[in-house]
């Protein structure tokens, strides 16, 4: 099972930033190239007061810091020159989502997809939309926002795909109090069925169950994206979730015990949160550049 | 606004050790001349029983630990060397200031700051003297520590420049209870009016309050220095606060938002917390070197 | 003193993985020859699911994930090429003796150790058993399964020497209530007295206590070694225990303390905790190579 895309962290919540400019920038794109990544997913384009462009809108409405390089129109070029599909990752406010106003986030993230369309639309890498509000349940107002958000991009850019990446509500995530396969169903039946026709595409996180559990959820989570006319993709986490180290890279072995949970389980694509401080030959984390080589030496072998 | 100074952080509180030797310290001290850096300041010269240089004194009273190198000495010709001032920064106990006994910290430091001129004073880059009891409030005896120190460290020394670096007890200090402005000014002014003449310059950390609040603050620090004739500089943090890793260099933008208000409130001076770990192109932590390069466009720039 | 040898960390409990392949160990094991190390102790051959070979017995009664290498084998070979002994530690469920039935534990330890020595056995280079259940007091069942699992594995391998290598219950691993020295000792006389002939060499770690209590602690951990007939190694940490960060290379300074209490207590061998992430000069952490090219000083010096 090869991971033929890998999200872009920026803007990140929890991982720290590696400064890079262009020049590292393509550096990374040339080695994600190398390692036959196809598809680049950009998290999100903000987060709170800090973007990943100069939004004249956010900038106005959410009072956001006008960053310093446009990194939107520097992966869109790039993901151009690499022959790579762009993904675009919504605003996240980093509140009324959360706090049950779900209207209010959908209302400003519509705001920004038009602004986004208008300004970049025109690259041929601008190939999708990543919906990142990121859920493992069904929470009041997702549904609506996950729906209305979709349809609305989708009909804004000509029916370009749409994704979205769940977590499950497994052990690594609520430790006393994880789901059951049984209840993960009946939430994501319900989640679903809500938001089929506005989504195209379920790319469940794969961390937050234990590793023996994790084929049952990805024959399960494939089966609810059929049953909605879904494709099913696994985003691979690149990262090690067992260390007190919250986060660096991820042993292989286990890597590779998801990937192949991943080719069992026939999934449509594997994706990576995320190749450039993770898997990279040139990530600041110098594990990273082993777990590119072993996970060269597997692709090679496939 | 460019970056003049840099702590150097020996002894460490919570920043792990680069295990360095002269010469790598001498790479070190060739980046920061290159990054215009022309001030030095030992955040401390000792903590609990490590020390940075073999003071007979404290081995005796505080049973400190004899250390393997003698930094004081190393850091002193090297300022030299490279044409920089360097701020001595006194003995932290750990204890007796922390547990309202700031009378016996204050006797440890003098003997200290007399051991210490007496052997190093020698040197023409011994240029100031670092009161490094950080506070964020106006608590029971920090006054009379921080006048009497800088008093007696001003006269031993002819008159050498003191300066100390407070933090605000912001959000990102006090999560639940983040002080206000008005309180700020109002402990703050009561500070500096009881250590008036002792002190020369006020060098107030920037990483405790929130981005949007960063402005406010340093315009009242410089307001409250000038009402009390000290010099305002700002301690501009190059690590992040934001992130699960205690801690590791922070993202560019934020830096660049940092010094973009430092300079809008005319401070007198910008230095940092710290070049050696996080913006050295020698760190072990391959961010910094990011870091370092899009400083050194930025300032190339201004 | 001079550090001898050194544990490989495979099976990792909280240090993340570095993802070498052979390549790669081989250099490390190249770079611990420069150091003159010859000793190899593999900390565990494998933990929960996790194993470091093939083994049919694991796999067959804990679910035990088939690892992509065989890691046992690779150490053995190049132990033997770089003329070193290597120490088997044995299979830890992270469960029985954990939940007070070391019984189960020692049935399965049992059985691998077979496994292990009927397939490994013939390398000239397996010189020894590491029983890798680290307690630091008396607690119910460690003392038959310290002896069943001694005795059973030099019966097995024509009396190979044994280790063990406890932790102080001290300020580090209990800071609300530290054992005293007094207690220690009673508990493991008591321990002692119990697996007399079943281990031949008692390695207490020294990251524990503090640096000031440590001398006190290795005096008496030899004496009770010498009590029992067994051989007194120090476990000198290369890790730092003082930092927010869990874990990074310890400081120079630390370690040297540690190394020169260990002389003045004259022990019989140093080992550390371990090589490969925290001293070599291959580290996925750059501090570790400082930290080798400090210590590869010191030891030119002696």
């Amino acid at each position: 099972m090869k991971i033929t895309g890998t999200f872009l962290d920026e803007i990140s919540h929890d991982i720290p930033h590696q400064n890079w400019g262009e020049k590292e920038w393509e550096r990374d794109f040339i080695a994600m190239k190398e390692a036959q990544i196809d598809t680049v997913i950009l998290i999100r384009c903000g987060h709170k007061r800090f973007m990943t462009y100069p939004s004249e809108y956010l900038m106005k409405t959410m009072n956001c810091y006008c960053p310093p390089v446009d990194l939107v129109d520097m992966f869109l070029r790039l993901a151009e020159k690499y022959g790579m599909t762009f993904y675009f990752g919504l605003y996240d406010s980093g509140k009324y989502w959360m706090q049950n106003d779900c209207r209010k986030e959908l209302d400003i993230s519509k705001f920004v997809a038009e602004e986004v369309y208008k300004r970049y639309g025109k690259y041929s890498s601008f190939g999708g939309w990543y919906l990142n509000c990121e859920v493992s349940r069904a929470y009041t107002g997702i549904i609506p926002l996950y729906a209305g958000l979709g349809q609305f991009v989708k009909e804004l850019s000509g029916g370009l795909p749409t994704m979205i990446s769940p977590y499950i509500a497994g052990v690594k995530a609520f430790p006393d109090n994880p789901i059951t396969i049984a209840q993960h169903e009946k939430d994501w039946d319900e989640i679903l069925s809500g938001i089929k026709g506005a989504v195209d595409i379920l790319a469940f996180q794969d961390g937050h169950c234990d590793y023996e559990e994790l084929l049952d959820y990805l024959y399960l989570n494939k089966e609810l994206a059929d049953r909605y006319n879904m494709k099913s993709w696994t985003n691979c986490e690149s990262f090690d979730r067992d260390m007190p180290i919250n986060f660096l890279p991820i042993k292989w072995e286990k890597m590779r015990l998801k990937l192949e949970a991943a080719r069992k389980a026939q999934v449509d694509k594997a994706i990576t949160f995320e190749f450039s401080h993770f898997m990279s030959p040139h990530s600041m984390y110098s594990s990273a550049h082993g777990l590119f080589d072993r996970y060269m030496e597997y692709i090679q072998e496939l």
